[in-house]
């Protein structure tokens, strides 16, 4: 069982490339970096567990339906509270941008209390934790919840995976980093990017190239005794063309691996991080080589720009069979 | 000028009949008593400005887009706040009723100040003020503001149309009541119902059918120094069939006039009071008679639930020629 | 084969119960009281010629494809002039009523020349003429084109059909009177109703309820020299519902009949009459009753106002179940 | 827990109105009446478990996925043939009857074999059983795989409820009534209708009205040793308007009980039964009146046809809430 | 008249990018080889006769209904049989494939018997025949049907086109190639491709690049004795970009040619080879020269790829357009 | 205040990539050359008036409509002719050009007279006039009323923009020459490119690249005593691939500048020219830099291509934002 602990939005986008000034509707889907990891793992074949705090409304019990219809657990979801935090999509094109606009403030998790969660019960056969950084972000509660949880973890021995996301528009780079260095303390496998490194964690590299990335991935390792270390990096070409790819270090072994490039033409740019962490978790469950971790981690982050909504909708085999391509060329199945 | 003041939120709702758990978008409009009753006089020819305060966001600007489609005046909204108010409307079916969540805690106008508004600017060339009591409802310091703007409004001898508007999920019977009978004294024109006139204004009669009205409509306008009181009345034989009328009385002749009542089948059941305040004030400025008046009010109404949106969509002469049928058939226009 | 000589529109209409000034999109069909019925004869199985004339452009291009699809012949369609008709159709609903905006002026077919038809070719293998009263009402030269395909019809003994289809907003009572008190003498079967019997054929009676009827359709058969006269009959409770039947007359044996009445509840008003003229034809070429044949006629009217579009989308079985059903009521089929 | 065995199927339906020669797409739904009353159980807040036998492709995943939003658990479903049956739903409307076009042949449970299926550890922990009249005719080793699950209930001490659910285009009144009439043998509860009772269970009366219905409810039980008789009635106004109700035998009380009548405005006509049996199981397990239980199994049923979709979407409350009402009435939720 | 024999199925297709587990509606089409190839000659200005084997219910009465709109003469097509074929497309995006699930098994075209086709009937006044690899592999009668129309064929002296289209999922490589070195002896045009004239007809080259090409057409032309080969060449970059091109050769002129490349951005991939085939049989059939022939047909192949469906929808003179296009850049038309 | 004159049509486009014979729908917009620029402009945050003629319906009420939403002065409208004009466009893909269809003969605007507009008091208060050359193209009397604006413009002083915007289906290079060489004499900003400059206005260079583009820059300048000349430059990669870029002259300073090239992936191609055009006279009346005009003119050309519709939806800040980015990424906004 992994369990994955955060915020899950209404997400209302307008259809196509459609400016928000021009929607006559919103496309929804639900989408939250842990739940969007745990739906990934879900669509891979693990059982997972989504734990969070949802208001007592019918958005809500949507919600949960979307969310179990993954196959994830929710019965340890507390219901409580006044709102769902809702997000604003725009989907950019060619030379626009993306926008995100976010309207979470007051929404049921941002403001849970500690004793809103028995983790000992929650953690009760759990064999993983993810968690990200925008969950000590949205409440000032919140980081006491996260390190309560950390504290079972540790106690049970539970390897923890958190990736960075620091958001500014929530927290900044000081408080959010003293919370981060905090909690990511003795973390399993830490998913950041060279950006955050420095501005959060204050480790940055002089090098250039892979030199650089391998620096700052030992350093954070070192500096916070974390098992591996994730760096992702992407390139904006446009709304439309990304390139994606990443690299990992690990403390013990000392191995630093590259994954292959992806060019990717984007049908929904959200989730593709969490589409990567949820690739790592999977193969470092299976006890996969480095190098096909991070390759598999990667393909799923580039998958992810072809499916609409928040979520990677594609199965392990699917991910692993961009991951082992030769050439990267798709042809049609039938 | 017919100035309003009020809150409009973005309203979600799925399409057709669909629950919200089964909808992948929501049509979207934008709502708020003060703003539906200003658009659809606007839609009648007036010369109409609303007043409000929305933050500074993409969702707003849509909104003051969508209410300067209808030709209202814009240039008085105060930018500023953090969020919009949204409400999710479920449309009911046949015996399924329609459900409306709110999402409005924390919006812009809802934590607006005294001084945001300048009401002598505001004012300046208004010739009647509207506003409903969900207004002083949504947050503290709107009783205080509306009465700001009542006091200009004696001062500058604007008539004020209030309808009273009772949400029992924004405040108490009691708080309301209290708050109400303040803010409707001295009013031109007061639209409330039977139940309202009882619970928060502390007047009802004993009498039976029209009596009972009569009665209830002339005590409310001795008690609160009131020109003139519209009753509604709605009968609900299923949520896509209501049947739907309202008599008026009028303090300075004691005049009491019913209108007909109107059978509809409903595509959409919101704003049909703000319909006929509309239709109150339109005909009120235009000085026609007391039985004109309510039957052009309640045709607007009736009209209202053959119209998507908050909005009644319509022109005079289309609520005219409603009115004025003597046996309501309808037949196509080519 | 029956050929159908009109226009045909391309007809754009707000999805739902929009109202126009609400739509971003428009729904399309093509719709034409002579391609109406020809269309629903062709469902119910018959070989069918549609004539007019249609610009070159893609626009032109899909109306063919649609009339094609119901396997009607176009070979005899003639190509050229400027523009296809467009009408925007406003679907009323409860007590809105359906409106339709004509924007057919410069029309290719209202600007046909003589010279454009050869009467005797696309006539050839021709056994039933149709038109409406539409057709020549269109453009100047129209009387006289649709005189010129009457004559053949005379020469070849080939029996025509019209529905006088007065309206309004294309010529005045005198100048469409004038043209189709020419146009109809002599005809197979007449489809009118009491008021444009008045109104342009100067026939009325003093009488009351069927005795009215009866006298109207003898007079016209009587004084027009035609064979059978069908009155048709609608009650608009509202834009949702309304109640059709028809009665009709055999100038031969002097038979008088009338059909059951139908209470309809309204998916798309328009082409009931078209549906009708079907109807009419088709168990007129079977040699039906003229009971059976009125009754056919109308349940195919009744049917039309449940299915979306101008065009009676259904089988000659469909239209026979509902004909034969003692009590109108409508179970699933599976 | 309550386990429901049957076939579910893809339904592709025309948006609204559309007749299927009309539609450019068709709304997807998963439905079958055993997951229907599963699901609606569900939405009642109760464990359920669907057993069927679906392939392994995208479809039967989708399928598996629209299970599991509902909560229901999934893990007994086997996995293999060779396709997912499919059916279209033509809506009707006003005169116009809806049609369903079955084909579902070669589906996988159609062709499922009686080793497919565990039936000892599939009824592990199961409390209640429920299948339909259709699970026996949809293949030639189906009645024997029934039989094998009512034997282990039998053992078990599982209360069985069954809906007789005939489908003549899927076996004769012979075959069927063979074969029901020995799996209806003991049951707990059996639903039914008077043509039903009489073309294969060989049971009718010659008494009228409620005598009529209690005759027929009370010779089933007595004929088959069935402990609960229900005998739903419903009329067909139109597409667009029925009135369903249903009565309800007790054989060891001697009790007969009748619903409300309940005049339903369409929305969507499937899966009333289904709800039906749901509310019916719910009560019974909660060990309501007779007259409490046939009155939520009747709301239940009204309510379904406000809903989109096979499945009844509604919580038990709101269920409650309509069977409840004193007068039907149907007034906004805010 | 060419007349195109093969089956025709129902194509279901989640809307835009969606994956099946997202979709809420299926886009739907009907799309065979041969109807695509029928209907894209249709759209060139040919008499077109398409004939299958399809079951009597309204899904085939639509696909009859599509046909006709094209102009196509379906009058051949025989009625009878159990179902229509389905098939699910699931459009692939970026690094995501396209995705086919066939649901065909048990369709009345794979179950038809010969004496269901007069071939010496259906192919009066036929000048071209056309049929793919697909047609004899989908039943077991299927070969020898085709080869009772090829007999005819060859007493007629009707020039035969056949795309060898090899589908893995229908028959083996062996059973397939012993059925198509049979029926492809004698051809007018093979249209082929490098992977299958090897796997299928034992045909291959030890040289590179055109020489291999070439020698591989010459060889396919001496051993089956047939006029004309082209083979087809793609390279898919990623789901949303291809390069398609063609060669081909005839064996009484010696004439080796090849076509442009095109690069093409993919609005539906499905059907391309299909238009060419089409492109090639207009132009064999206007004889033109080898050369305007194969850029006719690939420029049709490339044009495919931007028209939503199966069928290319183009004219004749927008097909010579982008072939006689010197840059290939496109500019609006207006 | 700015002044757009000029036609706006009614916008019919089949939704996505369909061809206008696919389509069940038509998704409608608004658009004309000089209402686009207006609206732009308005976008930006200038007070825009725009004035044409319109008749008396709901069409040109529902374009009303939208030209208020976004903030535009109509009170200068005429109302009154008889029909709106219509454009269909077919948007391309890949290899298959885009394609409009116009059917705007006869429309209100185009049989305006000289006495419909009131230039004094249309123009009381402007200080820019902004015009194409659509206008004086789309009947009679329209080079005399563009003439009689520009003259009260050089009495009022009021700077004069024009795009030369030639089309040829209206009319002939020679008339079109005649017309448009008197209409620009004397304007503050000239826009053109290449081809018309020589078609049109008699001006060529023998010159290549960037001198030939200066060359016929200041001769434009010189010939016709024009302020600034903008020479807009587009390649066509394929119907979803365009690059764009501009260059400028100033006839008082003799400088001339080009602006960076854009490669734009496009979502709507239509009303590029026109947010240029808005660029340049808001940049103008800044009075920045002619390189930072033309910069913001270009950006704002290319963000065009991004937006769906005719018009640019975009603030000022967003179009600066893209001209100021050193290298052209773009990174989602949150």
């Amino acid at each position: 069982m992994i369990t994955c602990f955060g915020e899950t939005m209404l997400r209302l986008s307008p259809p196509g490339a459609y400016r928000i000034a021009q929607a006559q509707s919103f496309d929804i889907v639900f989408g939250g970096a842990e739940s969007n990891v745990g739906a990934a793992l879900a669509n891979f074949g693990e059982d997972v567990r989504w734990v969070s705090k949802m208001p007592e409304n019918e958005i809500a019990d949507a919600c949960l339906r979307w969310m179990r219809s993954f196959g994830m657990d929710v019965s340890k979801v507390v219901r409580g509270g006044s709102r769902m935090g809702v997000f604003y999509l725009e989907k950019g094109a060619s030379l626009r941008p993306s926008k995100v606009i976010y309207d979470r403030k007051g929404s049921a998790i941002s403001e849970a209390q500690p004793g809103d969660f028995d983790w000992d019960a929650i953690l009760e056969g759990t064999d993983a934790f993810f968690f990200t950084g925008i969950t000590p972000a949205i409440g000032e509660t919140l980081p006491g919840i996260v390190e309560d949880a950390l504290t079972v973890c540790r106690a049970k021995k539970i390897p923890v995976f958190c990736d960075i996301n620091y958001r500014p528009t929530l927290w900044t780079p000081d408080i959010a980093g003293a919370a981060m260095r905090k909690l990511i303390r003795g973390l399993c496998t830490l998913v950041a990017n060279e950006e955050h490194a420095d501005l959060l964690l204050g480790v940055k590299s002089d090098k250039t190239g892979d030199d650089k990335l391998y620096d700052i991935a030992r350093k954070l390792c070192e500096t916070y005794e974390i098992g591996r270390v994730v760096l992702t990096l992407r390139q904006s070409h446009s709304s439309d063309d990304n390139t994606v790819s990443a690299v990992m270090y690990d403390s013990v072994t000392g191995e630093f691996v590259k994954s292959k490039e992806y060019r990717v033409h984007i049908v929904d740019r959200v989730g593709g991080g969490d589409a990567l962490s949820a690739g790592l978790i999977y193969c470092t469950r299976l006890g996969r080589s480095l190098q096909d971790t991070i390759e598999f981690a990667s393909a799923a982050n580039a998958l992810k720009h072809s499916v609409h909504g928040d979520v990677l909708m594609a199965s392990a085999e699917e991910v692993q069979r961009l991951a082992s391509s030769s050439d990267g060329t798709v042809r049609m199945i039938r």
